[in-house]
């Protein structure tokens, strides 16, 4: 309860943002009324705009306000592999750890049978087209290392299979950085069962 | 970088909010447009509303898109009494902690000759009328502990004290729950000098 209905309206809105509770969406109404009211109506316009017009690409799904987004459309990319991610924050982190230079196909979730989630709800008769289609040779398949990840992962698989392509899955191991004792057991034994020559240069 | 020039426009333009980086600004947009694209809406609408709409009261100068503000039209409070902050921010604090029935006045900064804030950017001629017409017997100097904070109380009290209203100023110490070996000289002296009788209960 503040000093104005629409003050209140703005930091009782803010509180949709992740992470975002009562004192710091305070903080937000404030600088933004205060001190830069013209980055707010700027958010606001852009915001507008995209929860409006951005949509799916009609090539892999990806969140983009064009029929074909931008990475499918670079020449750059390799057609020879496609990466199947459950989002598009999971291949935003794909693409800001670099290295990776295919193309990729987002599912927006995972199968599940009991919310009525089912392998067309996830595009999987558009990539299986996809593949049809020839030129892929490589289905990188880097849903989540969760039960549900690792269940539509293996629908895929058995899925495409017959089509000839080479299916992987990312590496699973101790996450860089990490420090052993904080590990699951389950990550911690599917380490030892991968473990790797070790390399002395 | 990402597959669409409207979701990175989003993504900057969410970094506009105090305390978030681009992880955040990510996190964020990907947010608004995999799960909650009506919250989106409905913070867009409110946002260019409220940054369009909402001007200072025009009897306490906080913000609120009304003529005069629900505080200071509320029948509830207590003329007598007159609170003044720097901010709305601080009125929102003093307001969430409890307690204080009187009114607020608002400078939205204080005094600052270098950068060319003077007394009547600040409201202290708008002040001055107010106390000026009487009903208010005690004005609390609630601006920021801080050099220009104190400089500003100082020169509001040199410049009402004529007016016989008593003037106050918030009580420095030890911050509650704060460990002394972190508070800083300065408030640990103040808090010396402006010790109190224990009271056993
Ligand atoms: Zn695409
Ligand atoms: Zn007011």
């Amino acid at each position: 309860m503040s000093f104005s209905p629409l003050v209140d309206r703005l930091m009782e809105s803010l509180r949709v943002l992740p992470g975002v509770g009562p004192k710091t969406a305070q903080r937000m109404a404030m600088h933004l009324l205060e001190r830069d009211r013209e980055g707010g109506k700027r958010l606001a316009d852009v915001l507008a705009m995209a929860v409006e017009e951005v949509g799916y690409c009609r090539r892999c799904r990806t969140l983009t306000e064009q029929d074909i987004c931008t990475l499918c459309e670079s020449a750059r990319r390799d057609d020879a592999v496609l990466c199947v991610v459950e989002s598009p924050a999971d291949q935003l982190a794909i693409e800001d750890a670099g290295g990776y230079r295919g193309r990729y196909f987002v599912l927006h979730g995972h199968l599940s049978p009991l919310d009525g989630i089912g392998p067309e709800d996830i595009g999987l008769d558009q990539l299986e087209t996809r593949v049809a289609e020839g030129g892929v040779e490589e289905l990188i398949l880097a849903t989540n290392p969760t039960v549900e990840g690792e269940a539509t992962a293996h629908y895929i698989a058995t899925q495409l299979a017959p089509l000839g392509v080479k299916l992987s899955r990312l590496a699973y191991g101790v996450p860089m950085g990490g420090e052993l004792e904080y590990v699951d057991g389950g990550t911690l034994s599917r380490a030892f069962n991968g473990r790797l020559p070790f390399q002395s240069d």
